[in-house]
């Protein structure tokens, strides 16, 4: 009974993920994949980031689908061995998230210009339509094309 | 330099989680959180699941944004010492999805009514605006408001 009239309002509002170093991660999620902080919210020794694209500009944060909820937990950044794990290695579970692009090319020419840590290249395996990067905590972001066949 | 030309198609398209048993997943996000399966791909010995609500329906999948990917590697639901790691015990890393709904009291005695296992009722602890409920692999799903302050 999917769409039915009691989960009709219902909405996939976001995702959080848990970031060690919110400033390598803001100038990540801003300035190298485009995203918006929306909201922030400081919970005193946590702080929450909410960032979104802005094609739902205008939408309320509740009403919002695709809101990355990024929480820092106070002092982590100061602590060289300290790692949170993607989840991706054992043990398993969370795989990543992924932000489709018009230019797929151009999106990966552009993140080797500035300098960002790729997991697959599009040359690299059998799967050519498709890359992953990785954010300042290794979380993989997958990159595909917004039109070709997937 | 968030929303350029650089970026201004990008979109936050989906979040893959691993699954131990798509029958009770699909079951739970189609039933208990209506989505709707939108998409399915077969591997070989895996199959990927994509899921969606349908407040984007008529856009393309690859303009969407807040599609669910699971992915179901074969043979993980006939292993009874199998689990995935929901991502807050250690080591710590995703944290949750969050679902947003029009009336949260409605939502929750729905959930309880359908025996939905609660990580957080929204009578525990201080917050009494939020709830969490819990997957078919334990993952942690934040259920909000849509219209409430957060």
């Amino acid at each position: 009974m999917p769409a039915s009239a009691e989960t009709a309002s219902y909405r996939l509002n976001h995702v959080m993920l848990r970031v060690k170093d919110p400033k390598k991660s803001l100038e990540f999620y801003e300035n190298v994949l485009g995203m918006d902080v929306i909201d922030k919210h400081d919970g005193g020794d946590f702080t929450l980031y909410f960032l979104a694209y802005q094609h739902q500009k205008g939408v309320s944060r509740g009403e919002r689908e695709a809101i990355l909820e990024l929480t820092h937990n106070h002092g982590t950044e100061n602590d060289d061995s300290f790692a949170y794990h993607n989840g991706n290695n054992e043990p398993k579970g969370f795989g990543h998230l992924c932000v489709s692009v018009d230019d797929i090319q151009a999106a990966c020419d552009r993140f080797e210009k500035l300098g960002v840590k790729f997991q697959k290249r599009l040359t690299d395996g059998k799967m050519r339509n498709i890359a992953f990067i990785l954010d300042p905590d290794n979380y993989w972001i997958e990159i595909i094309a917004t039109n070709k066949p997937q």
